[in-house]
């Protein structure tokens, strides 16, 4: 029989809290693999951890996923456990968990009330992953949330097709400086067609670039538009950061124009 | 039964010497669990490893800890194992494990002549991790450590309490720029009242802050002082690092007046 | 029975790219042991990768070796599975897997043509990680893999003697800042005798630095050559990054001479 798992997304860093959450996870479920996805999230930008998120389950889709970028911890916004199909997710209802479940038949359940001797600084540990660690092990949702109202949406999270224009939000930068967009290649592969030209706007700024495979095809100097390795639409320079040279943050609008 | 943990608290940031340390420790111990709880202390900042230390016996208090801070790699200050009830530790006798294990019956025995075909410049490969593996698989002590005297004190890890003022030291700014000191949130309950104004003296400098309850209780651009999810007082910004906001710096001396 | 260990070396930082590729290796292989070793590889940069690797083989001998420095991704380098006695290594055949064999019978396979379904943009995932974990659990590699010519050398991974002066490069800056060569210490014992003077020759400048023993032998703001704890010859700084004193990069020629 194979190890439960557990992945997390956070926006700790490579800190103390994410080995207390570990802890807290292993008093609930000793035999858990926990997976350190992705802790480098920017402080407090759901956004970012939506995306990352989205792409985690497609990778670990057995794991539970315990996720957090909380800016509001210890406020009254709600711990949620939310199901869809073999997907279980942990987190605040603050949006970060909603695009990952996004176009599916979804329950969401409250994580019980909080334990009063929880810390108010660190839900992470004393409320979501003892939540996460029980749902790794298979124990009944029921015992420890309860039926709740759906989730909060991510409206920023979404991309709008006008014939040969995309109209997007940037989502994610990632360790190589690719810039990552909400948008699954696979509803605009028209435009990616290898050698297309594509103009891409951010702010009010145009830069030229081409449709490619991969970015070994990317010229030097050349902006590159593909298909990144979780399915979305990305751009990348061929020797450097993508980002830097677009000057694109989290949260910019973004069009792609193919016309 | 469960798997014996082995938590590591180092300044060798995410270098390969800490898979170094894995690897010796899976060698005598491979069923061990090993958590990277911290890596990032201050090159050499044994005031910082040591509270970090502090919270990680709290959140893992049946691992083995190992911690290396070590600037004295290759002298002869002794390499030790501490024993404190359930706890224990190993780690350079430095200062680096004593606050973990203060005010508590102790036994502390020095691990055993270095083999002389150890590295001289990586103790923690050849010397503390073989140690540390050897407790967490259940080996008797007296079979690789002997008795020794007492351990080295790190007394800039106080404070004191004069009527409504504290005086103490930074020792720790986590990746949330919070400023951590190791004043017990439980011995300054009164201070740390929600609302109650306290002025916080750093260097020659001095900022007006409130007691809050968490984060989320921060006025913007206000200071707060509150107990962090260890249990220890710290200080933090609403939206940003308090380290920066007052200057802290690990060792520096600050006054939190309530007066 | 011991479980298997597939380590990592990469270019991909702390990045969502690591744990896609745990994935990849769990679903062929639950039961392994994956070790992050080295994640910061400048990007692109297959010397530092190498050596590493070579650290990497030598504290994990019984391990299978994932190496990914691969600027080459998507297009027709190969990639490969290395044997050499009980060394097993996959990676991409630039170079990077070279050195950590250099000297052995070497058996070189190439990794079965890749299946249509992989991203072009993530062979880590879906090709080398697959390999690995078969290798890790006991496949037979003439399942996957197929004969193929001898591996590309990494020329540049090498050094010389003449007299008392060894001429190598810079492959390695560790996370003290410590100035990391291929020599081996043993070949230059009688150079690196405690006390004996030593000319640092890099670019054009040039630096006076001592042979010593450990860190700890090193005066205030002497620069010091020394066995590293992998067995090459390393510059060392007593209170800082010896890389910064001397202006290090990865790839300069330097020249230690004895002389």
């Amino acid at each position: 029989m194979e190890r439960p798992v557990v992945t997390l997304v956070t926006d700790f860093g490579h800190s103390e809290y994410v080995a207390a959450m570990k802890a807290a996870i292993w008093r609930q479920c000793p035999e858990c693999r926990v997976v350190d996805v992705y802790h480098d999230v920017h402080h407090g930008e759901v956004l970012q951890g939506a995306h990352v998120l989205v792409k985690t389950v497609s990778e670990f889709p057995e794991a539970v996923h315990l996720a957090l970028v909380d800016p509001g911890v210890g406020t009254n916004r709600r711990a949620v456990a939310v199901f869809a199909g073999e997907l279980r997710l942990v987190g605040p209802d603050n949006g970060l968990l909603e695009p990952a479940v996004r176009g599916r038949d979804v329950v969401v359940r409250e994580v019980a009330p909080i334990d009063p001797s929880a810390s108010p600084v660190f839900h992470g540990r004393d409320v979501f992953a003892p939540a996460a660690a029980r749902l790794a092990r298979g124990d009944d949702p029921e015992q420890f949330t309860r039926p709740t109202t759906s989730l909060l949406p991510l409206t920023a999270y979404s991309h709008d097709r006008f014939g040969d224009r995309v109209l997007t939000r940037v989502v994610h930068m990632d360790i190589f400086g690719n810039v990552q967009t909400p948008v699954p290649a696979a509803e605009v592969a028209d435009l990616l067609s290898p050698g297309r030209r594509i103009d891409i706007r951010i702010a009010d700024r145009e830069h030229p670039a081409r449709a490619v495979r991969t970015y070994a095809d990317i010229e030097v100097g050349e902006l590159g538009v593909l298909a990144a390795s979780s399915g979305h639409v990305e751009i990348a320079l061929r020797d450097g950061p993508a980002a830097v040279a677009i000057e694109a943050r989290i949260g910019d609008e973004i069009a792609l124009d193919g016309s």
